[in-house]
């Protein structure tokens, strides 16, 4: 059975398949602040969506970080570790990318366990 | 049980694992067309390819769409509501890369379920 | 239920949920070679890695091969080949991505069976 949550006009924020929540690419609303800042609002972000769906931080089990500056990761990776019990970091990968739409520096995909 | 599908050189098509479909990544073969008929192709061949192996459209869970030009995603998304039942429409991240190959404009990663 | 394995700083090497393993980005250790050899030390990697989790080469579903260098995907595919049995060869996307870290050519995101 597939359940969708969330409807936008492109896609379904959280679509859950088999205990598993797929989430769309999160951005971070203010994009005014450097890459630290918008990694910490897609956290919050992230952390409120697994929540409503019966899920949470402690549930991610991959994320993919796409970034637009490789020179900012020491600051994601501080917004990161703070976010996440050591224990329950997922597996990740952090790409490098071309553009990912106006001042966005990071985007991030992930899945979790329900 | 891993079920594989459609032996190229170098993958499979579409790898079938507890209930969900994993697609190689589809170009479209006709590249001489802007973002938006490259992406219709992609979406006819898709769902072929899911029909074939007992899924469809309306059972896509995700897709990562890799781009070259954002400034054709309005084409894209054309295209994209176009192929799906709002009701069906997957989870989704675009992502503006560097290299797709020679005037691929647009590569899409699908996963479905069965 | 979700197990972890490898700790890093930043994440889990594999996470493994409902008889799939996510594995986090695999990089060369050795970036002084060409695509190539950087592939063949990912592949080396992910099968002692797989191994030791109860999974193998024999049962990766998808990879993600993200690339800065488009020209020296014939090399990449060598090592790739010379690595999988024809059977086995999983669902497979390459993506020209702008920046891996320095002198990285290759990273490489794996999912697979238990």
């Amino acid at each position: 059975m597939i359940t969708r949550h969330g409807p936008t006009p492109i896609m379904h924020r959280v679509v859950e398949h088999g205990g598993v929540l797929y989430v769309g690419g999160i951005v971070a609303d203010d994009r005014s602040v450097p890459m630290k800042g918008q990694t910490e609002q897609i956290l919050v972000k992230i952390a409120k969506i697994l929540g409503d769906y019966g899920s949470g931080l402690g549930k991610v089990l991959t994320a993919t970080l796409y970034i637009t500056d490789m020179g900012q990761k020491d600051g994601m990776n501080e917004a990161w570790n703070a976010a996440f019990a050591a224990a329950d970091l997922p597996a990740r990968a952090t790409i490098g990318v071309a553009d990912l739409g106006p001042n966005i520096l990071i985007e991030i995909v992930f899945t979790a366990a329900r």
